[in-house]
């Protein structure tokens, strides 16, 4: 059945619902997105992901075409016009198509605001119970990775070469280091049963469920460091595991073909998605 | 007047020129592109333009919907219902829409090829006569830019901050060297007359232009040298200037608001932009 989804100002059957070829989303990646997982019928942790929306539309003066207040009326419609208990509201704003295609922004041009929704179970996901394979690739990506910008081919690459080896996540390496998944933040667990989650900065998104996850952990009296870490210190770790809106927490339990530890999910992962969990439906709204 | 656009087998009003909200050309940047020039109804060097479209999607594996032959014949086509005397023929291929976003490949889903054409007086702009200033801004790209994708989203912030200082284009700089413009590659003429430009390599899109403009100089025995130069290499040359298919070869007479010699546009310059004007009349199909 087809899904209801928004595009500026209306409610369309996905189907339908488009923009135009001169749109700068379209053209020039001139636009920024946003994904919030639904729980029960309610937004996880949405204040994080329009907080981080306006960062990012700020970072490239793209003005918003409704105020915040409006996009979530916008997106708690969607979600009761789709009947949507558990799966995920994407929102992209991009800088709205003028008459033709000049890169400097345009003057007099309405911001496009799209909207739509996926049914999925992210709480009973099977990847979640087995765990997933991560292989590396080189962050081949643009400085400004702080802005959640819809310029994502090199992820897209990363991603797809994950999926060609039948993995789940890509993660992208720089000088070394981890600097994130595809579409995740990457944790370890060390021997010292430190938490190691790498610090916010223009080489990664601040993520919003890592951020969630970060604060839970340091609530329980767990010990979080927030460095830079290398394949090699994720292998020799006790865990090692990924967060993201769309995935809750995942344990890793392979990197490029070899196990983290006894390559099976560990407690830590387990323990901190049930806790993100009982965090997100106590306080999706 | 409303013009004629191509998306996906049809020709279709501009204003109802659309692609879906799922196109991920809009959610990932997951496309290529080009641009070729019209002169008097003809494209201007359109075959080093497709097979760089080629070597684009053989770099991200994806297949063209249709074949050059028929690109081709779509191209013109369009020109001639525009009745497109002079200016632009744009071109998107992307990966199609599929029933959902997910990050890798979609399975059975037809990539989408848009086109529309912009009319554009390219032989007699006035900024050919008189020179553009150049601004410089950190090249913060991704490390494939010789992939010519629409993520372009730091190409769009270079070339807004270029607008906002009253300038026409952005030389993007990286350890301390030029590598290209926005959209754009960039020139010197140096005092020992050596044109000066980039060699080709990820670091920058190969420009066609870029390789007309050697190939027509190198015919008449000047000296071109395909090498990285500075900002201060530039200030201190004898000429600068820019070429890309939309501009032809343009004259820069001042970088960072510091004159380019006297700051006006230099012979070279100006004999290369005739010499290359007379090329693609000649070549033009």
């Amino acid at each position: 059945m087809d899904s209801i989804a928004y595009v500026n100002g209306s409610f369309v059957p996905l189907s339908e619902a488009k923009v135009s070829i001169l749109d700068r989303g379209f053209l020039f990646a001139d636009g920024i997105y946003e994904v919030s997982a639904v729980l029960d019928g309610k937004l996880v942790d949405n204040a994080s992901h329009l907080a981080r929306l306006e960062r990012s539309v700020g970072e490239i003066s793209l003005p918003l075409p409704e105020n915040i207040d409006r996009i979530i009326e916008i997106q708690k419609e969607l979600v009761a016009r789709n009947k949507l208990e558990n799966g995920l509201v994407y929102l992209e704003v991009t800088r709205g198509a003028d008459k033709g295609r000049d890169f400097a922004f345009p003057k007099g041009v309405k911001p496009t605001l799209i909207m739509f929704t996926s049914v999925k179970d992210i709480v009973n996901a099977e990847s979640a119970r087995k765990g997933i394979a991560v292989i590396t690739v080189p962050d081949i990506r643009w400085t400004r990775r702080d802005i959640k910008s819809v310029a994502l081919l090199a992820q897209v690459l990363g991603k797809q070469a994950a999926a060609e080896a039948g993995a789940g996540e890509a993660w992208m390496i720089e000088d070394g280091k981890v600097t994130e998944g595809g579409s995740s933040s990457a944790f370890i667990l060390t021997q010292d049963d430190v938490i190691v989650t790498r610090q916010n900065g223009s080489e990664i998104l601040p993520g919003c469920t890592r951020k969630a996850v970060v604060k839970l952990a340091e609530e329980r009296q767990l010990r979080v460091e927030e460095r830079a870490f290398s394949v090699d210190e994720a292998l020799k770790a006790k865990e090692a595991f990924i967060t993201s809106a769309s995935l809750f927490v995942q344990p890793v339990v392979s990197i490029d073909g070899k196990t983290v530890a006894d390559g099976k999910p560990g407690p830590m992962a387990t323990r901190l998605r049930e806790i993100y969990v009982d965090f997100a439906r106590a306080t999706a709204t």
